[in-house]
């Protein structure tokens, strides 16, 4: 099957720009979340809760990833902050040669945290580090509580994971208990946070645990 | 740029599988429906709906794709339909020799109705045809409004829609209108389906011209 050398080929050399990335981001000061989910779990959503909480204690940019359009990072620059986007054409993630050609376009050396949202998608995107400091996963609610257990790769590797839409809860005949119970069966650490992009639920808990994490990360290479 | 050669490799190479499959289930007299959708669209729980209306007039079977877990094909199984799981591991979608190589496992010849439930993803199984007389896709009202513009390619290429989850339309904040709107101009064509596979809402529709499609190809090819 070529599947295989041609993905280990594909791999190997992500890892590499990966780790060039990492590096131009540490000696640049620039903290790197990448923010994960299938199509329509509210990343996009959970940006423009987040932002305007955080965008005038940190030199912000984002870059957003997607097949075609501009609308993600239109949404995002109507916050007034930096905005690029990727277009991918086809390709359904992001890869870390893609956020290096960025660069060239993008002047990030500038910010002192960078959010990446990725193409939507459970799958692909988990596969390929960029070089960021964290990954997020944003999870719809309305996906259905087995999920974690069917996708289980960007749960594992998620550094804390956005429940989102616990809003519909009530109506969408998914058991949050279930749903947890699954999401700890694939993850047992990482920070669980339930939010309501709509409502604005448990977005201040999503937060304080961010700023915390780019700031420890500060301290860490101030010291 | 490696991708791309790569790529061009991969599909030539899957349209010709794709072409074999196409030409056994022809002479096998099988009519055969690629169900696609993102995670959690909801899939499974059309054919749960589907399943029941349709399988006494049918000799059906079902092939669930998915990483792992065989969670779909048991809930298909328990409607005594036969099922088959096929686990990708980490590829993103069902491929044309996945599902050749499942027939050594799956005896699909005595079936005149075989549905293909594609791994969940709203990229990926778009590209790779896998000798399927009909694409449907499922698409979650949750997902929001502008996904058919940000995700054109497998909007564009159903042959028929299904908008699942319409009774979360009063909750979720999402535009019916401009969901439809978006649809249209991606897909102009295909029939669009508004179900909601929780209350049972539409399936009727959705069901009847399902069995106009497998009637009127096998009418064409009895002639």
């Amino acid at each position: 099957m070529h599947l295989i050398p041609v993905d280990t080929d594909i791999m190997s050399s992500n890892e590499e720009t990966a780790a060039e990335n990492r590096e131009f981001f540490r000696a640049n000061g620039i903290y790197v979340v990448n923010l994960m989910s299938a199509p329509g779990a509210g990343k996009t959503s959970l940006l423009e809760k987040t932002v305007p909480a955080i965008k005038d204690d940190y030199k912000l940019g984002v870059i957003e990833g997607d097949l075609v359009t501009t609308y993600d990072a239109d949404r995002i620059a109507a916050m007034g902050v930096p905005a690029y986007q990727i277009t991918t054409g086809s390709v359904c993630h992001l890869d870390a040669r893609m956020v290096h050609n960025s660069f060239h376009g993008f002047d990030v050396k500038g910010f002192d945290l960078l959010i990446i949202e990725n193409v939507g998608n459970l799958v692909c995107p988990a596969e390929f580090n960029l070089g960021e400091d964290l990954k997020v996963m944003v999870f719809s609610t309305t996906e259905g509580a087995e999920k974690p257990k069917k996708y289980p790769l960007m749960f594992n590797q998620a550094n804390a994971i956005v429940l989102n839409k616990i809003d519909l809860f009530p109506y969408s005949g998914v058991s949050a208990d279930e749903l947890f119970r699954n999401v700890r069966e694939v993850n047992p650490e990482a920070p669980i946070f339930p939010v309501s992009c709509r409502t604005g639920e448990g977005i201040t808990a999503w937060i304080g645990w961010l700023r915390d994490q780019i700031n420890v990360s500060a301290m860490k290479h101030a010291a």
